[in-house]
């Protein structure tokens, strides 16, 4: 997967156009987003919550999106609650965060053990990176506060899931950690070693495993080279494990608020994708992360 | 400080060239860094060490660079340790690290309690973002690896410093996390409420503190406006203290790796500036990091 132009013309290609369903989306870049997913032809869209609210934020910003559905709701959670049930009972496809409490979301969604498909909901976006000839996928820099050995295990679950649903059959997978040895001292570098150890003796993932690898080793050939790291993910890498919250938050925000790559991501561990922006997402991640959840919405059908 | 360029316009302006002693500078772009400090004018070299090696990685790359001295060496540790008596005596103004391992250099530095002017040496980076209308600084990406809250004041003692012998008087520091709201799972979000009410009660800096922020909210006035942040230094950051080894390393890689800024950097925390750039920094970095270090020198005189 180069870019996001080449997943954007992937999900416009699927044959029967996912259904999104979203509660309460009451803010511009959300309707935006949604007004280009139902114009280009990649989904249809299903709106839940308070119709006037939502028909004052079109009129306000002159927004075109139309949805094939509009159902009124007394309340947010109540909203909520429906949107989940539509993609529980098969009525959509996919399920996004509207202007509800994260926690809110969250609680809802794990609210039904039937739902989940891995053991842990875990984050993944890709960044679009105009000088590499694939898109960069990092993991998890949204959900897991300070994953032990185990839960990275399933976050690489997750994230691998995801990559092979997209195409990238054995992904190049770098633990990421602030040195390239482990270091008692620095706990992501142990996790690095002990998870590529665990790789290359029970083969648990379809991947390439390396770690611990810096950032520099991951991305840059040349700085790989330089620190005579033999191993095809370095320099090469298609997802990069962060090795906790802080580390894979902070990572992120600077590759979109810094150095200002487009984004976009999506929640796994279930049986439906589930995007989840932020509240300060534009209109293109919104755009981008809907487009990855239509993609994956086809493939877990 | 707006940017290098007026970083570098800055260091050719001091009248009395600060001498910068290196060991073992076996190293093409380390050797090309030194020869543009020397042409440009910025500042006088002393390199010691092996004088074939130096002169072999000179022919073979076709560097300029002559030294107001060479001073020849028995073995490395001993053109170290040199090097480093140089700086002590007053016969050098920086010190830089050449090709020896970085625990044998800090050992050395770290031999001579009078050279210490703080209670750590902390490691500060500076990004060029042509967005931006000033540098980005960061610490600490290299050396501290899980700073307690003591530790975090003492890099923030030597961050300050550093930005206020620059010229920015009142620095506006963002005590990063993942997160805005101090929450008890996120160590580095305790951290910043409470280094924020012990510069609230105390004024321990001349500088403008908040804390916990997220990178949208340090750097985006939008992010922090949606989030509804009110404080100067909410998307307008100079410095950015980092929750730890991991984060500040991983961040500083994605920008300098990725997102492709000019940087430079400098330790703090001594008599004396003292350079020490990682083994794959190119040739600009290195430059730019040693300009940091002459415009200092002046001011520690």
């Amino acid at each position: 997967m180069k870019n996001f132009k080449e997943m954007i013309a992937k999900a416009k290609n699927i044959e029967n156009k996912p259904r999104i369903a979203i509660a309460c989306p009451y803010d511009k870049n959300i309707l935006e987003a949604l007004g280009r997913i139902q114009r280009e032809g990649i989904g249809d869209v299903i709106l839940l919550g308070d119709r006037d609210k939502v028909d004052s934020i079109k009129e306000k910003y002159n927004i075109e999106m139309d949805p094939v559905d509009f159902i009124k709701s007394e309340s947010d959670i109540q909203a909520l609650k429906k949107s989940y049930a539509m993609v529980i009972e098969g009525q959509a496809d996919i399920i996004m965060k509207g202007m509800v409490q994260t926690k809110d979301f969250m609680r809802t969604i794990l609210s039904n053990k039937k739902f989940m498909k891995n053991k842990l909901l875990t984050h993944t976006v890709a960044f679009d990176i105009p000088s590499r000839d694939k898109l960069l996928f990092v993991t998890d820099p949204s959900i897991m506060t300070e994953p032990t050995l185990d839960q990275k295990k399933v976050i690489l679950d997750n994230a691998v899931e995801l990559l092979q649903y997209l195409g990238i059959e054995e992904p190049k997978v770098a633990i990421i950690s602030s040195v390239e040895v482990p270091n008692e001292a620095i706990k992501s570098s142990m996790d690095g070693s002990e998870l590529m150890e665990l790789q290359k003796k029970d083969s648990i993932w379809n991947a390439q495993v390396y770690g611990p690898l810096a950032i520099d080793n991951a991305v840059s050939k040349e700085a790989a080279k330089l620190k005579n790291i033999n191993s095809e993910v370095a320099g090469n890498a298609d997802l990069l494990l962060m090795p906790n919250l802080d580390a894979g938050n902070i990572f992120c925000k600077g590759l979109v608020y810094i150095g200002e790559f487009d984004t976009g991501g999506i929640v796994m561990g279930a049986h439906k994708p589930i995007v989840l922006t932020s509240r300060s997402a534009g209109v293109d991640e919104r755009f981008n992360s809907i487009c990855i959840a239509c993609v994956l919405a086809e493939k877990m059908k």
